[in-house]
């Protein structure tokens, strides 16, 4: 059984219109063919991907993709998917991150575990561009741009994983301008595969004298196989891969461990510039990881209405016996509830990526800690409300709704937990730039609640509310002093929490209005969903204010 | 790698004197021995036999668990454990209801999958013993008391699920006074396995000429060996497994297709009465997958507090480098949230246990649905929590935290999904008896709200406004008119939520006092508790009541 995927390009269409993004029709026109693709031949392959899981052969290091994996690489590279939004001058199609973010959605929709390739690839690509020499961009960005060669990110140790600082693999020179590397990384996301024949490794590392902690930390490039100066591939690296992980879900994506001895890298930058690289890649990356929760959202949510309009199981209160499950009011609100945070976060995770392309370096990153642990909560819990309409059948490997839920789970704790999130949004982001991002942020949703008249009009308290409390919220953790920061990291994980969902609730607002724009009239769609996510998500948010400001003492106080 | 496990004997004897449990010694010394039976025997073999999961012969019908289980399930048999709480005339223990929650929580904290074939085999006791003919008891209860037999409940069918009523199953009399049944009953645990030599199905059936629905269902005798009059086991009965299924979690637990082709059975007491027969059991196995959503949590407590204390990662503020990840406060918040919620689940269990125990129907009945649902759907979160806790280890299989994610994940769906039991509680449970239970209950917390005082007092004003809010959204329910039904059904989910989160506000009110009242001074640990989950939980739920409230209007308009 497959579970059903049709993108959802009228519903993406509406969300571009709503945050501004620029020429809407040709973004549509791409989106309607990348959706068919990911329909059509991504799709199909991730339950069977999932039941198949990776290969690894301990002898020789090699790793083999699942069944079909290859042949839909192929396409997708053929079809020229995979540089959609690379810069043009390194043969990428040069569109904005809105768009890239539109894709990603679709793309972990169909096959999240597939998704992941091309994400990493996309980011040493980043990397690259913005850091990398003339000779390095040369070298490996045109290939990467394509999809004839992958890349990865190698940051984790194994006494390294929040904390990058800690890392201990070593670089040390060798003489001619390049470099040697020697340590383990692991939890390496498609570290070893068969779908390219390159594979270009980004690994943070240290080097000979270097500073302890993030200050001392370089960044490399270690390609799988060494690379002539045709452009022609040479000798194996001596990187190799020692093992796999056995994992909740995404058992379709490669997780490696990755033993180097010694293997030939290339410094990129300067010495010990390497963490500041990569935070230079961070709001990338982590909206990326948000729209993962949001693609799998969209996945879970249609296979709940298609199951719950086939399934027929009790009588329907007010209906002939014989309906369908989703007659049943409990039903529609799992039904609604899914529907409505799919649009709000799509909403902030396309509003986020737009501050991106405008170079709104302070609204991105506000914003992307709040895309990443909302889009990928929210998204965890959308995908359980798909596995509690199907009932007992959710449950059953076979019909595919249950993955949803094992895959997207990795999405609350990588790239930075949600907790580290919630921190780097109220120790950081909330005190940049003297605050002036999140006021602005409260300032646009004041002016939503002024816009809120005619059928909208019910928006208006609530919303109103939501931006009451995040704005004391804000307050009060703008106002714990230094001394007592232990207050405001309590606080945090609710915060972010309040964030995301008043922030929801107000683009489903500009969604409402934006769409009764459209029509001139009032648009019943975004209209209910818009109510629905104000008027019974929203409150209970704002019940999580007594949790932010709760300070530390009583949590400092318990004995675990 | 094993998760760590200690039963919480002094956790569990203090909730027992909460709920005024009769001879807490006895019980508590009772507690310390299976506890340790628990940690020692059965806890190790929990992530073995997910691993291994059940092995299924398909020319045989013969299903084999893990290795170890056999001799496992003989220690738990040859040491008394499994008829404690059955009643002494029939070789039990005759121990209260309370006694086998505690026990229930241990066992399914160690090995849920292996806890769900006693659960069955007590399922089929209570029948029996409630329901059966004197030479029914004779012949089967003695043997499934001591568990030297299983039992097992035949319910569920591919077009019977939540909709019990809608099965096809037959029974014809055989002209001796037995019956021959015929017909595919689906997700029966240990349906068939290898722990014992005979299994007794009880299975529901239609007779010839019954009525439609629920009306017309019989209630069946159907061991898979036939007993000789001298209660030797003779032939197989013509009763096989045709499958396993291949689920999320609980792989070790055989949830199996069972083909009935004509099989010898013997009616229990009168035909069309089955399901009146399964209600009278509903409240005890409801309670018992509450039960299952607590075990789990507290494991995942444990597990998360152990793997906090020693993982170094990351400066903790405040602390000197190179001390754990327990010392952050946001990693506290979720220790506390998940140890606060396990307090408040078994006190909520306890509770409603020791109504069965004292006859108290009207109370018990009230709060069976929501210990089954607010305990199952808590014991995953905090499950959840304890995976987020972990990290990136969290995710790996062999580290074991996420199985108790896979194995809870059921808890919310079978045995009546949640919605069924939010709907339960708000067609049913409500207007009962007028009302009386839930006007006792909230009678109950006011004079709880009063005793809140000294130290204590800060407690008052979240459980006042806890019952504020429930009160208000009893009323508003209550209020419903039967023609717009819909409006009372859309507002069932949040509601459940909201009265299980005060009720375990109020509890945990209570467990506060109750220690201050054995130290005569504040106990830290259960004032902590307590002031957390009123001052940051509750307020939480309260936010649910415009949910509750806000009627089906917007779910009705939704087009999905």
């Amino acid at each position: 059984m497959t579970l059903p995927y049709v993108a959802p390009v009228d519903d993406v269409a509406l969300a571009l219109d709503v945050v501004g993004a620029p020429d809407v029709p040709t973004l549509t026109e791409l989106l309607h063919e990348f959706g068919r693709f990911c329909a059509e031949v991504l799709a199909p392959l991730n339950q069977p991907g999932d039941a198949a899981g990776v290969g690894f052969d301990p002898a020789t290091g090699a790793v083999t993709t699942a069944p079909g994996w290859r042949e839909a690489y192929r396409k997708m590279v053929d079809a020229g998917w995979m540089g959609v939004s690379a810069p043009a001058e390194f043969g990428g199609g040069g569109q904005p991150a809105v768009l890239h973010v539109a894709m990603h959605e679709m793309l972990n929709a169909a096959n999240m575990p597939f998704a992941l390739g091309p994400m990493l690839t996309q980011g040493a690509v980043h990397m690259l561009v913005r850091h990398g020499s003339p000779e390095q961009q040369a070298r490996y960005v045109p290939r990467l741009v394509t999809g004839e060669w992958a890349g990865t990110m190698n940051l984790t140790e194994p006494g390294a994983g929040s904390d990058v600082g800690a890392l201990v693999t070593r670089a040390v020179p060798a003489g001619d301008g390049t470099w040697r590397i020697s340590g383990q990384k692991i939890f390496i996301t498609y570290g070893e595969h068969d779908l390219t024949d390159e594979i270009v490794h980004i690994v943070l590392a240290r080097t000979p004298g270097a500073p302890p902690g993030t200050r001392g930390i370089s960044c490399f490039i270690v390609p799988k196989r060494l690379v002539a100066p045709d452009g022609s591939l040479g000798e194996r690296n001596r990187v190799r891969c020692i093992g796999v992980e056995h994992k909740m879900g995404i058992h379709a994506s490669p997780t490696c461990t990755l033993e180097y001895d010694g293997a030939f890298a290339e410094l990129i930058g300067d010495e010990h510039a390497g963490m500041h690289y990569m935070f230079t890649m961070m709001n990338n990356a982590r909206l990326a990881v948000g729209a993962e929760g949001l693609g799998i959202a969209t996945r879970a949510y249609q296979a709940a209405v298609a199951f719950a309009r086939e399934r027929v199981q009790g009588r329907v209160v007010g209906d002939e016996p014989g309906t369908p499950v989703i007659g049943h009011p409990d039903v529609r609100r799992m039904l609604l509830h899914m529907r409505s945070h799919v649009d709000a976060m799509r909403l902030l995770a396309f509003t986020n990526a737009r501050a991106i392309d405008d170079g709104d370096d302070g609204l991105a990153d506000l914003l992307t800690p709040v895309t990443k642990a909302w889009c990928t909560d929210v998204g965890a819990e959308v995908a359980r409300l798909a596995t509690q309409v199907h009932g007992g059948m959710g449950y059953i490997r076979e019909t595919g709704v249950e993955q949803l839920e094992r895959d997207v789970r990795i999405t609350s704790i990588y790239e930075g937990t949600n907790g580290i999130q919630a921190i780097d949004l109220v120790t950081r982001k909330l005190a940049a730039l003297d605050g002036e991002p999140v006021a602005r942020v409260l300032g646009l949703v004041d002016a939503t609640v002024d816009l809120l008249d005619g059928e909208l009009a019910s928006l208006r308290e609530p919303l109103h509310a939501g931006a009451v409390a995040l704005r004391e919220a804000t307050a009060f953790l703008a106002g714990v002093p230094a001394a007592r920061a232990r207050d405001a990291l309590a606080g945090a994980t609710p915060y972010l929490r309040l964030f995301g969902t008043v922030a929801g609730g107000w683009l489903l607002a500009r969604q409402a209005l934006a769409a009764r724009a459209r029509t001139g009239a009032g648009d019943a769609r975004a209209t209910v969903t818009a109510r629905y996510f104000l008027g019974q998500v929203v409150p209970a948010a704002v019940g999580l204010l007594p949790a932010i400001r709760a300070g530390a003492a009583d949590l400092d106080a318990s004995e675990f």
